[in-house]
């Protein structure tokens, strides 16, 4: 693919701070940028270096701005790049974009920057996606997996995972191409334990997968229970907790992060049931949620009961919805007096786990956050690990290749021709180069991108 | 004031965007990024240049950066900068953010790098002040105002004004410390001259300050009826011309200006009447809102009528409560049968512009924006102009410094001693000082900063 035009975006987000940038990236930035842009001085500036000056329409000040120059190919793309730094209002970075199009370069599409990045070979796919994570990262674990990808963690080990395979498809070529000649043929018995190898490695990466994608995407949690039996008591508890971790330093606005919680690392997305909460006939509407999939999309079901009354038939039916599902039980109004019968709801819920909570005295709101965590990780994971695959992609293609390398040990177990075996390993190779984006299509890069911010 | 502390803060806006800038201003800004980052190259660097490294907090990499050191004094503040460009995420500016404030900064307060701008002389009050109005800027012409503003317009004017009354008072000082010397006294009608023509030049920039002022800080704007009387389809209609203008570019997001509207330049601020739409008895609401000062608060009060239907008593109230205000009157859904009694509304409204529309025939739509912009501008401004006093503060100031002359012509013409005539100058000097900041008191540094975004 070869690039020939220059793109441009707004770089910083939109809104009302000190400086916003408009970024070009593309052979004709620096010409751009001359025909916009005035120096303060005359000296001779030189590469990377923050030029203090004024840009200008047709001899009007537009915004004092200072503007740094890149040269290719050090560079984020690889191409030349101009940052122009202006006050950071959406006018003056409107204006000043405005100005960049006017002069030839086109409006970047989401993520195009990076996009290039990747064409140009500074970055592989799974770097480039990391790159979104960072912006749009929950918790500082998720920005630590984040920035540990970008630095190549992932592309190293998948790297490796696909040269073993190519080295195991290169000697079985030989066998095949020259059955007659005198080298080495290699066994069934070395191939199996050469793919076994293969295997356990990408066992190794899919075993903290699934924590990977919850800590990297959080944990779409619903709060559920009849009315007034302490959901938006709960909710604001474990908020509480959480956007003290958030809000800690000035300046950072709680908007942007109104929906996410975090509990012990882990962004916890709360699923808005205020249908459920607020309609009187209560199951009927869980009907209607549930056949929208509000309340199915949910990963974790918290699910609430009243101390202090009978079970009620809307409890029971309540109980029956979450039998299935990842939930925790949550008995709360324990300062009250119970009347709830609890060997009744520990018989229907036997595998999950019930908690007692008294919100109205700020009780128990620890246990539900230890329990939110058991749940999610379990006993067994290091949680200090900053080194796991949490990209749905990439799971779905491990998962593939892992299949690709069971059948093809599947089809030696059978003793089955090289060529049978041959084909799965090929699958396997081009399913991890996937992930690393060196077996890769159009319309996947365009995918990947499209989730990316505007002007990365 | 003698600075001595460096401070720190987030200066891009909070969200999701490409880039994040943290910036550093201070004695010790060049020592704590020294801490905190590494360079990708041992290449020696030089003043202004974007180098490319890591942030690393205990060997552990927190981001991938680019850091430009500017050395003062030909920086924002006049004293060393360091800007680190990161991820424009909450997590990496919030981290490196954090690691500026162990190693010793300060988080700085709003406004604060742009006050000490104005402390070390880079620029004066008018231009400080210019610099949040060009980040908050509504409209382009608003913009053009702040800028204009920052390079200095104001300034000079205010400055040369000011010089002229020191000039005079400098003469009247000679003719009161040397009564007896033999140097030419100056009469009565040559302060008066110099007086009036400072009169003249006060009374120049106050001419279309209100314009000004509106263009900068938006025209508040009420639209009040009985309900189903068009209101929302109003504010929808007028919404839709003036939203693209805003949207127009890709990337800049609605929720920012959502509550205001472009109508000719002017941005349009719509005051909430929802409380007074929706309810029953419309009347006892109002009054209600009235006491609130909702509806009081408003500087333009669009007041609706349904051409289909005879007027009520609810109407006739509203009349009452318009009829004192900056108003405009429409009468809408012409395309109906006609049952309003136009006359009745004429005679008792006489001095407001009446303009018949049917919103749901897109019809008379420009007509209520050509009514606002001539109820704000009248015909006498030049539009055209970017040179106008905009500022709250500063239109005060005029006035009491025009005030002061006032005085001191009054006490020429009464033959007051000469003490008399300069003691009211000398106030004039020192309001007209307080504009540029040339006198001026902490509090109102304070006051004037902590209007500013963080990091500005």
């Amino acid at each position: 693919m070869m690039i020939t035009d220059t793109i441009v975006a707004i770089s910083t987000p939109i809104g009302e701070g000190a400086i916003g940038i408009v970024r070009m990236s593309g052979p004709d930035a620096f010409d751009i940028v001359h025909t916009i842009f005035k120096s303060a001085t005359s000296k001779k500036t030189i590469n990377r270096e923050l030029v203090y000056g004024h840009i200008y329409s047709n001899d009007q000040i537009v915004d004092e701005v200072m503007v740094a120059k890149m040269q290719s190919p050090h560079t984020y793309t690889k191409e030349d790049i101009v940052e122009i730094n202006c006050h950071g209002g959406i006018l003056p970075l409107k204006e000043i974009l405005s100005l960049c199009l006017k002069n030839g370069a086109r409006l970047a599409e989401r993520g195009e920057f990076t996009q290039r990045a990747f064409l140009n070979g500074r970055i592989d796919l799974t770097q480039a996606e990391s790159v979104m994570d960072l912006i749009s990262a929950k918790t500082k674990k998720g920005f630590d997996l984040a920035i540990n990808q970008l630095e190549g963690f992932l592309s190293n080990k998948i790297k490796s995972i696909r040269n073993q395979l190519i080295v195991t498809m290169g000697q079985i070529e030989v066998s095949i191409d020259y059955p007659e000649e005198d080298i080495e043929e290699i066994t069934y018995n070395e191939i199996r334990n050469q793919l076994e190898s293969v295997l356990n490695s990408i066992d190794e990466l899919l075993k903290n997968a699934q924590n990977g994608k919850i800590i990297r995407d959080g944990l779409k949690t619903a709060i559920i229970g009849k009315p007034n039996v302490g959901k938006s008591s709960l909710m604001n508890a474990l908020l509480k907790d959480s956007r003290a971790i958030v809000t800690e330093i000035a300046g950072t606005t709680r908007d942007v992060i109104e929906e996410f919680m975090n509990i012990g690392g882990i962004p916890i997305k709360l699923i808005d049931t205020a249908g459920i909460r607020e309609t009187e006939d209560l199951v009927e509407k869980i009907g209607v949620e549930r056949s929208k999939g509000v309340f199915n999309e949910a990963d974790l079901v918290i699910f609430m009961l009243n101390a202090s009354e009978l079970i009620s038939k809307e409890d029971l039916l309540l109980m029956e919805l979450v039998k299935d599902r990842h939930a925790i039980v949550i008995i709360n109004k324990t300062d009250l007096e119970i009347k709830l019968d609890e060997n009744l709801i520990s018989e229907h819920l036997k595998d999950k786990i019930i908690i007692k909570t008294s919100l109205e005295l700020e009780q128990g709101i620890d246990l539900v956050e230890q329990a939110i965590q058991q749940m999610v990780f379990g006993n067994n994971i290091d949680m200090s690990s900053t080194e796991m695959v949490s990209n749905s992609r990439h799971i779905s293609l491990l998962e593939n290749s892992r299949d690709n390398i069971c059948d093809a040990i599947g089809a030696i177990n059978n003793r089955m021709p090289y060529d049978f075996v041959e084909v799965d390993i090929k699958e396997g190779i081009i399913n991890l180069g996937k992930i690393t984006g060196e077996s890769v299509e159009k319309d996947l890069l365009t995918n990947i991108f499209s989730n990316f911010c505007l002007g990365k």
